[in-house]
């Protein structure tokens, strides 16, 4: 029988293999099919929306009947829905696998119960190895489940008076070169950077992810511009390696609903303040970050607008992940508290 | 001839001695006055405004011709200016001391020279004895010389967006207990409490400093309130231990004057938002207090207004000292960058 070496073995391999597979709608998942002697039959993994599963990708490689009493070694729970393809735990079954074993269990309403189906099939059916790397590696997926729309961050940059500009509306440099390259960095963590057409008219950025040699890094995120204004055909965002997506607003679950269709997982708010302040009124930040210049300003362009808190017991109540000193900046970043946030569980 | 280490105890006595004076218009200071053979002959501190300056107040318990060839040791220079007393250089020179010792330089313009006039007079005199210790036990008071007015706090508490209440006004606990307990600590380290009359209609503070039990602490700063609107003869700040001092206001230069006349050295302002942002316009913050509760509240009720920034490069810079997590809450302690200091050296 296949030992536990040679399974934690498969594990690795498979996660590898997940890598393989695009960041996008459905997740990551990567598989290995075992011999009874622990030696790899095939390996398989998801290659994106409306192709194979990893399990199914992985049995295809093998000749009818190759599988019998194999071992079949995924990172997701295999699924029990019936989309594109049928469900993957019906294929194992088919296919005479004895045993199942995966890292993490499938967080879907629709496509979970195959670990279950399959145990009555008489499988034998192990779940949690690598469950953490498995955890890891499909973290944002498994938000977006979570969530029901892409993880938001919400970020913008202040004065310690909470200001986003002088009053003549001049705002360059408010904050210094380490928090730009933190800003650029963060950026490059992203599926979509957002601003609306109000950031793009007045600043227009490039909304790219640079290193500090002002080289593009490879990872791009999406440029997403939200406002009824045209955006101009020379604007700079337009020379975005990934063609920007216009949204005329202003139903933000709307947007978030499309940019999940488009297997956008991290969005990154970059303001200005009325789009900004709109995700935070609407309880769609699950992350803030506030860059905080020690200077003052006075005045009116405020960094944060109405949110709609009319009483302090209202108050959008935040959790303090970390503050860190960037330079002669503060970068602030916290999650809103579940108290304070609508609906939360 | 006496010793090094005869003169440091010396100056260590003078340093003590100092402290039994009052802290206020006048320097703390301390004199010892030493045999040739570094016996202790006389000791005297300054008593405060209108009385002898400790030097004459040392050489006043010894008898006429006892401080010839003596060495007088004091924590400040002797000064050279003729006031309510003759210079004390004269005193030492009439008194035929051979020697002084002091530890910093008197940083006033026309209480200086002491020193010059007693080494052209044949004294022995060395400057620069435990400095540090004298410069720290004259901390506020050397401040209160070099500004020309007492060191000024300006402390607010605000949302993480710069608010200072929610939109109704409310604001109680917008910062938890132990930026409280921080609060509290430093106004008993302040001689003044400075607030508006729009604080005080509003909040009706008591203005003391208390302990964690509640308990008022020994020390407890006199408490200022500012405008013209009168404070109601119920207000808790009637009730304080130090009889408050009423300003009409505006002119912010004259109160501190009118304090600084009053011994006061270190004035803590706590508001409101009006009273801060006139202290802030005027340049005479020298240190700035932000205790920021992780919390938005979007609204127009600012912690602080209109500072007269009108464009970006104006922006008033500070220089971050400490950033510090006081349970939930950030406080932020900076000063202002030289550079955005109106007339600074
Ligand atoms: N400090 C910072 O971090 C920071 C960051 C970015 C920008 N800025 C500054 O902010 C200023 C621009 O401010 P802004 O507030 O006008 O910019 P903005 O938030 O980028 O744009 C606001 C516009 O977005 C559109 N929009 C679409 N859906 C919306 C919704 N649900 N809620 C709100 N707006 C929505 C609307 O445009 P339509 O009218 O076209 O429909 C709205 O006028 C510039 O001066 C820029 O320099 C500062
Ligand atoms: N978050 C915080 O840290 C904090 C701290 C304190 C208060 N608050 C809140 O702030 C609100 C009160 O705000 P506020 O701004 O009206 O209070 P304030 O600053 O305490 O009082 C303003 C008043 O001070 C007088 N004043 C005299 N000289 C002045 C000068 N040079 N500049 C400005 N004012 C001068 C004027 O009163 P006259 O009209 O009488 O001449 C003015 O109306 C309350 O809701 C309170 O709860 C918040």
């Amino acid at each position: 029988m296949t030992g536990a070496d040679a399974m934690t073995a498969a594990m690795r391999r498979a996660l590898e293999l997940a890598l393989r597979g695009p960041r996008g709608v459905n997740p990551q998942v990567g598989a290995v099919i075992l011999s009874p002697d622990g030696e790899v039959l095939a390996e398989g993994w998801h290659r994106g929306a409306g192709t194979p599963h990893a399990e199914v990708d992985a049995l295809s490689r093998l000749a009818p009947g190759a599988a019998r009493g194999a071992t079949a070694v995924v990172t997701l729970e295999p699924c029990n829905h019936t989309g594109r393809t049928g469900p993957c735990s019906v294929a194992l079954i088919e296919a005479g696998v004895a045993r199942v074993v995966y890292a993490i269990a499938d967080p879907g309403v629709r496509s979970s119960g195959g670990a279950e189906r399959m145990r009555a099939a008489g499988l034998d059916v192990k779940a949690g190895l690598l469950a953490d790397d498995a955890t890891a590696l499909l973290h944002s997926w498994l938000e977006v489940q979570r969530l029901g729309r892409p993880h938001v961050t919400v970020k913008w940059a202040q004065s310690l008076d909470g200001r986003a500009a002088a009053a003549d509306g001049t705002s360059q440099w408010i904050t210094g070169p380490a928090a730009r390259t933190d800003v650029h960095r963060r950026r490059a963590l992203a599926d979509a950077i957002v601003v609306g057409t109000g950031t793009v008219l007045a600043d227009d950025p490039a909304l790219t992810a640079r290193g500090d040699d002002g080289a593009l890094v490879p990872d791009q995120p999406v440029p997403v511009v939200i406002g009824s204004r045209a955006t101009p055909v020379d604007a700079a965002v337009r020379r975005h390696p990934h063609e920007p997506l216009f949204f005329d607003g202003p139903d933000l679950v709307a947007v978030l609903a499309d940019l999940r269709e488009r297997g956008i997982q991290r969005v990154f708010v970059e303001g200005g303040p009325a789009l900004a302040s709109s995700f935070l009124r609407a309880g769609l930040a699950d992350e803030v970050l506030a860059y905080i210049a020690p200077v003052l300003l006075g005045g009116s362009r405020l960094a944060v607008g109405d949110i709609g808190v009319d009483t302090i017991g209202d108050a959008a109540r935040l959790t303090v992940a970390s503050v860190a000193r960037l330079g002669d900046d503060l970068l602030v970043v916290a999650t809103p508290s579940p108290t304070a946030q609508e609906g939360a569980a």
